[in-house]
C-alpha cells in the first residue's frame, strides 16, 4: 500500500491527486516548487515504474510543467528524482529565475525553507489546480 | 539543425548516438555520469518536445538507467534536466553512492571535475554500450 514518506509529509503542502501521482507544494515560498509522487509502494527509481505508469508519470509531468510556465513564466524550469535523502520516488519541479537566491546552482540544500502563508499557498494551489483539469482533492492520507 | 552546446562539448566526452539523443560521458570520474542531449534544435524544457519525442527520450534514460544500476549499483540514480547554466535540454543521469563525495546533496558545483584517465573512459563507454543495443557511433559532430 502506498503511503507518503514521513518527510515529504512534513515539508510539503498537499494539493490533489492526479491519475497517478500525489501533488505536493513545497513549503518554500522561496521557489515555486511542486512535487510529483507515483502511488505506487516501494518505488524509487523512474525505471522500477512499469511501462504504463512510466508514461502516465512524463504526462503528468509534462501537464505540470506547462501550468508553472503559464503561470510563473519562469527562465528556466528544474525537473529532478533525485531522493538522496527521501527515497520515496517524487519528480522535483522548480520554476527557476535569474533573480532567485539560488541561480543558476541547483535549490537543493541551499538555504533554509521559508514557509508559505497558509493564504498564498491555498491561492497558489488553486491557479495551479485551473491549469490541470485532472487534479482531484486529495482522498488518502 | 541540431548542434552540441559548445559547453557540454568541452565539459563531456561523446559515446555515441540513440535514436533520439546523443549520449555523453561527463568528464568527471568523481560520479557515473552520462548525459541524453535530443538531436532537436531549439529546444530547452522537456515539455517543448513532441510527444512522440518525450516518448523516446522517456524510453532512452529507462534503458540508460538501467544499464547503470547494472553497471554501477548505486545506492541511488539522480535524473535532472536543470538547464540554469546550459539551457539546450539535456538530462543528467548519475549514479549515486552513500560513500560519494557529495552526498547526499546534489552533485552540481560542488567541486571541480577530475576528468577520466583516456582508458578509463573509453572502458567505461564499452561497458554502456554493451548494456545499449540501441547506441551506435557518433555520426556528425
Amino acid at each position: 500500500m502506498f503511503t507518503l514518506d514521513p518527510r515529504l509529509q512534513q515539508d510539503t503542502i498537499p494539493a490533489g491527486e492526479l491519475p497517478l501521482s500525489r501533488l505536493l507544494l513545497m513549503n518554500d515560498c522561496s521557489y515555486p516548487w511542486l512535487i510529483l509522487v507515483p502511488r505506487r509502494p516501494d518505488i524509487r527509481e523512474i525505471f522500477q515504474l512499469d511501462e504504463a505508469d512510466r508514461g502516465q508519470l512524463l504526462h503528468e509531468s509534462t501537464r505540470l510543467s506547462q501550468a508553472l510556465y503559464a503561470i510563473c513564466r519562469p527562465d528556466k524550469l528544474n525537473i529532478a528524482a533525485l531522493g538522496n535523502v527521501v527515497a520515496q520516488l517524487h519528480l522535483h519541479h522548480v520554476a527557476r529565475y535569474r533573480t532567485d537566491p539560488a541561480w543558476p546552482a541547483p535549490i537543493w540544500g541551499r538555504a533554509p525553507a521559508v514557509p508559505y502563508a497558509p493564504e498564498a499557498a491555498k491561492a497558489f494551489i488553486l491557479q495551479i489546480s485551473a491549469h490541470l483539469p485532472e487534479l482531484s482533492p486529495l482522498t488518502s492520507p
